[in-house]
C-alpha cells in the first residue's frame, strides 16, 4: 500500500507480489492480513499504528517510533492493551560489523569492556558544488530533521544490547552548515542540528563516546566505526568488517616527534573473518519478527524498545539545552514518560 | 644541576658542558647566570621558581606550572613584580603534525573550521604480562598522577593557539585499570584517572572533542591524532604527518551494509609533504625563549599561559564532579584564581 | 533525414523514431517541426541552415559552423534577422573532466589561475601496418581537413568559458605524416596539417599552450588532458577524471640526476570523485537547447559563439603563415568578419 | 680558489686537495697550472676568463657564458686568438635520461623524428607558507634572474646535439608570481620571468615545444621530461629513466567520454633498462675535457657552443617583446653578434 497506487503496483509487479491496496481502512478490515508493517513517514506513524492496533493487527515499523516519548509510550501501552505483538526496526544490530562485535563479547575476547568510541557520518554536500545526497528535510527542524533525533535512537539499542544499558547522557549538538541548497536549487536555512557529540555512561561502568555528523570527512575504515577497548583486547568494527588486537599483540610504541612514526598501527590489527553468510539486516529482523508472530519465538525489539530510542533522543536534546549530564530513567509501560527537568542527578551517581 | 651529582656530571661530560652545580643557592647567587630552567618535578616547581625569580633570574620551566591555579597565578604575578621574563614548555605546538595544521590554517585551507576531534594515548601495560612503560606515580592521585592534570594543560594551549580560545569544557574521567604493578613488582591501587573524555566549546563556535587515555589500543595513524573539519577541507595530523582532503576531493560514499565497503577512505587523503626541516620542538622553543631574553623578541608562552593550562585541568576535574559544562573565565594576572563553583553558565551562553 | 533513406529508416526503427524524411524542402514546410538540427558535413552547413532559418525554424548544428568567419557571421546575422533561436555543439564543455575543472573554479580551488597546458591527440595509423582509424578526408586540405580547423574551434569555447576570453594566438602547424593510405587502400598525399602547436593569451593574464596532434603517442592520463596551475592549487583533467594538488600538498622535490627520482609525482595528486551522474554531453546540451526553445531558458552557445570558433581557427592559420602572434578581435553580429592581415598587434599590447 | 679562503681550505681538506689559493693573479702566474676552471657567478665570468686566457691557460666554465651574445663571442674569439682550448658545462646532455634518448636515436628507433615536447620545472614556494627552495636573485631582473636566460641555453645544446640545430624560436615569458619572500623574510617584487613557453623549429623539420616554469606542479614522471615522437616510435625521458613505445606497440584508443578511460596509457610504455653505470654528468664532461687538453681528444663544447646558448636566450627575449618568430642565425667566430631586429624571417622559410 502506498500513496501512489501506480508506483506501488509497479513495485509489486517487479517483485512478484500480487496484491496491492489503496485504501488503509479496507486493508485493515481484511482478517486474513495479520501484520501491519509501517515504513512511512515519522509524522504518520502514531495515527497509522493506532488504527492498525485497534483493528487487531500485529504491528511492525520503522524507527523513530514517533517524535516524542509520551506518544511512543502511549502506543506501546495500546499494543499491550490489545494484546498486539509489535516490532521496530533496529537494523544496526544486524550489521555484520556489530554482529562480529557480539561474537567477540560472547567469546570473552574483550575481558572487561572499558570504553566504546563511535564515529558516525560523512560529508553531506551543501548542494552548491556537488548535488546534495540526502533529502533537505533532514536539515530543517520543522520537518522533523536533526541528527540527534535521527541517530540517538540507533545508539540506544546498540549500546543497550551490546555494551550495557544507557544510564546517563551528555550531548551537544551543532548546526555546522547553516545554509544548504534544496532539491529545487533554492538556498534554505538549515536550522536542525547536523552534528552531535555525545558521551554516555553505561551500566557496568563503560563509557561510550559517539560523534555523529553530516559535516565530517571520513579518514577511517568505514562510514560508521565502533572501537571497543577491554582489558584483554580491543576491536574496531565498521559496517561489515571488524579488526581485533589482543593484549598479547598490543605493541609498545615510542613517542618520538623527531622522526616519522615507524609503527604501522593500522597493520597491527587482525581481521575477524567472515565465517557465515551475513544476510541483509532488515530482512533478518523481519523474518525474526514473523517467527515471533507465527511461532511465538522470543522477541526483544517491541514498541517499548522503540520508545527507549525516542527517550534517549529527547534526553540528549535536553542535555544540550541544560548543559549538563542527564540521567536516563528506566522505562516501562507504566512510566510517565515525562522527563524530570530539575535533574536530581548528583544523588544518583 | 640535579639531585644526583654523579649523574649530572656524566650527562654534562657527554654533551660537552663544563659547569655543573649541586647547590641551588650558590648557583642562583652567580650574577652571570641569567636564566633558571626548571625541568624537575611538578611539586618542586613553585618553591624553586619562587627562589629563582626572587634571585632576579629569568625563568623557563616544564609544564604543568603547578597543581593549582592559585599557585600558578601567584607565581606569574611574582614574575611580573620582579620584571622577570618567563617561559613554559608548550611542546605540542612544535610537533611537525601541528605545525602543518598551522600552515593549513594560514593557507585558508579549511575555510571555516567546524570541529576538532582528538585521540590521544595508547595502552600502558599493567605490568603483569609486559613491563609497564610509564612510571607508576602517574597512576596515583597522591603523587600528582592523573591524565586530566597531565593532558588538559596541553589541550589548552593547542586549542587556544590553533582553533580558538577555550570557552567551556565538559569532561568525564575514569580509572579503567584500578590495579597496576609498580617498578618494584608490587601491585598498587591505581586511583588516578587514566582516561578522560572531554568536549570543548571554542571561541568562534568550533567544537572540539578529545579522548585521552592510557587504556586504549591504537588503530589510527599515530599516538595522537587531530582531525580538523572545515567547510572547505579537512585534515588529520599525527605527531609528524598530516593528511588533507579538500572539498573538491570529498567522495560521495554509499551506505550499503550488504557488501564490504568499496571505498578505501584512507587512500582518499593526500599527504602534506615535508617542505622544511622540522627540528626538535623543545629545542626550537628554548631557542625562541633565549632570543626573547637576549634580543627582546616577541614571546607568548609565559607563566600566565602556563596558568591557563592548570586552569583548564582544574575546570575539567570540576566538570567531572558536578556533571555539567563549566565555563572557562578569562585569565589575567589580576584574576582571583578561585573558580565559581555555582556555575553561572546558563546566563553566559 | 539523411542522404541514404534506407540507413535512416533502419536507424530510426532501432531507436523507436516513427517519422523519417527524404526531402528537406518538404520537411521544412511542416510548421509542426520547429527545430532543424544539422549534423551533416561542414560544407553543406551554410546552405542547409540558411534554408532552415528562412523557413522559420530554430536551428542547432555541429561544429565548425563553416569554413570561414565571414560565412559564419552571415549565418548568425540571418538568424538574428529572422528571430531564430540557434545552438551549436560545444561538447567538450560537457566532458566530466572539464565539468570537474569548472567545479574547482567555482570552489576557488585554484586561487588565481596562471596557466593551462593542453595535450590533445593520439597516433592515427598511416594505414600501412594497421588500418587507419579516422576518415582520410581529415588529412586532405581540399576536403576540409586539417587539425587547426578541427580543433581550434573547440579550444576557443573551452578557453573562453573556463579560463578567460582568448585575446591572442600564435600557432604553428605541421604535416608530420605526408603520405597515408585511404579507405580504398590507395596511398594519398596528406597535405593538411596533422599537428598544431598553439599558445594563447587569455583575458586576465592566463597563458594557455595546447598541442594538438594526430602524430603523437599517449603517455598521459587520457586522450586529451588539461593541466591548470593556480596560486592555490593545480589540477589535471582527462575526458572523465580529474586530479588535484593543493598548495599545501605541493612537494619539495630535489634535482638529483645521480639517482633515480625518489618521488612518485603521479601519486601526489588526489582524484576528484564522481559526486553525480555525468550524462552524455551531447544529450545534455541538446536538452538545454530544447529548454531554451520551449521554456526560454538562458542560453549561451548560439551561432555567434560558433563563429568565434571559426574565427580562432582562421587566426591560427594566419599566425602560422605570418609567423607572429595575432590578436583576436572581439566578435559581434556587427563585426566585419574580415581579419586585419597587417597585424596591428604591437600597439595593442 | 674562492673568495672565502677558510671555506676553500675546509673544502679542500675534506676532499684531499692539498693546494688552495687566494690570489688569482699569483695562481695564473704558475706555469704548472694549465687549466682555469670558472664556476663563479655569471657577472664575473668575462673578466676572469679574459685574464686566464691572456695568461695562457686553457679554460673551462659554467653556463651561461655571459649575459650577452657579443661578450660571449668576444671571449670565444679571444680564446681562438690565444690558441686556448676551452670548454663549457653542458650537463643536461649527460643526464642518463637524455643519454638513453641518444642511444635510441643511434639505434634508429624513432624512424624520422617529428616533434619534441619538453616540460621543465616545479613549484618554487613563494616563501610564505613553506620556505622557498631557490635563491631569491633568480626572481629579480637586476640580479640576473629570469627563467629564459637560465634555461634557453640548456635547451639550445640539448636540441642542437640531439634533434637538429635550432633555426627559429617563438617564446613568451611570464611572471606568474609577482611577489615572493626572500632569505631574510622580506617580501620582494619578483620582476623576472618565472615561466617561458617556447616553440622551436629545428633543422630537418622537427618542431620542439618546451614549457619551463617555476610555477607549475608536477604530474609527470620527473622534474624535466622530454617526449620524442617519430614515425617508428616514441620515447619519454626524465632525468634518469626513459620509456619507449614502438609503432608496433601503439594502441588504438577509443574516444568515449561516457565511461572512464579503460586504457592505462602509462603502462603501455616499456622502460629502457640501465645497461651501464651512469656516472655524474659534470664529472664525465670534465674528464672528457681533460682528455681533450692532455690527449687532444675530439671536443665539441667550446666557448662558441657556450655563446650559442646565450644567443638563444637573447633571441627568446626578443621574440617575447616583438611577438613573433625570430630566426636563429648561424653563429661563428666571425659573426657580428648583433641580432637583426627587423626580422627578415619570411624569406627564409
Amino acid at each position: 500500500m502506498g500513496r501512489n497506487e501506480e508506483k506501488v503496483k509497479a513495485l509489486a509487479k517487479r517483485h512478484g507480489v500480487e496484491r496491492v491496496a489503496k485504501d488503509v481502512e479496507a486493508a485493515l478490515a481484511n482478517p486474513d492480513d495479520t501484520i501491519f508493517f509501517d515504513a512511512g513517514s515519522t509524522q504518520m506513524r502514531v495515527p497509522l499504528l493506532t488504527r492498525a492496533i485497534e483493528a487487531g493487527k500485529h504491528v511492525y515499523c520503522e524507527k523513530p517510533l514517533s517524535e516524542t516519548l509520551s506518544e511512543s509510550l502511549a502506543l506501546a501501552r495500546l499494543a499491550r492493551k490489545h494484546g498486539t505483538k509489535s516490532g521496530i526496526v533496529q537494523d544496526k544490530l544486524y550489521l555484520p560489523g556489530l554482529r562480529k562485535i557480539r561474537m567477540l563479547i560472547d567469546a570473552g575476547f574483550f575481558g572487561r569492556i572499558l570504553s566504546v568510541r563511535g564515529e558516525f557520518g560523512y560529508w553531506v554536500f551543501e548542494g552548491d558544488l556537488q548535488p546534495a545526497q540526502r533529502p533537505s528535510w533532514n536539515y530543517r527542524k520543522a520537518d522533523g530533521g536533526g541528527i540527534i533525533l535521527d541517530m540517538l535512537p540507533h545508539w540506544r539499542y546498540v549500546l543497550d544490547n551490546l555494551f550495557g544499558a544507557v544510564k546517563a547522557v551528555t550531548c551537544i549538538g551543532a548546526t555546522h552548515i547553516p545554509h544548504r541548497i534544496d532539491e529545487s536549487g533554492q538556498t534554505y536555512k538549515a536550522d536542525a542540528d547536523d552534528a552531535a557529540y555525545a558521551t554516555f555512561q553505561l551500566e557496568g561502568g563503560v563509557i561510550a563516546h559517539i560523534n555523529s555528523s553530516w559535516a565530517v570527512r571520513v579518514k577511517r575504515d568505514d562510514l560508521v566505526t565502533f572501537q571497543v577497548d577491554g582489558t584483554h583486547g580491543s576491536a574496531v568494527a565498521g559496517l561489515t568488517s571488524c579488526y581485533t588486537q589482543h593484549r598479547v599483540n598490543t605493541p609498545r610504541p615510542v613517542w618520538n616527534p623527531d622522526q616519522p612514526q615507524t609503527m604501522q598501527f593500522q597493520q597491527q590489527w587482525e581481521e575477524v573473518p567472515d565465517t557465515q553468510l551475513y544476510e541483509n539486516g532488515f530482512k533478518l529482523q523481519w523474518e525474526d519478527f514473523i517467527r515471533h508472530v507465527v511461532e511465538d519465538e522470543p522477541w526483544r525489539y517491541d514498541l517499548l524498545e522503540g520508545a527507549k530510542g525516542v527517550q534517549l533522543a529527547e534526553l540528549g536534546l535536553q542535555s544540550w539545552v541544560e548543559r549538563r549530564w542527564v540521567d536516563v530513567p528506566a522505562l516501562s509501560l507504566d512510566s510517565t514518560g515525562s522527563i524530570d527537568s530539575i535533574g536530581s542527578t548528583s544523588e544518583e551517581n
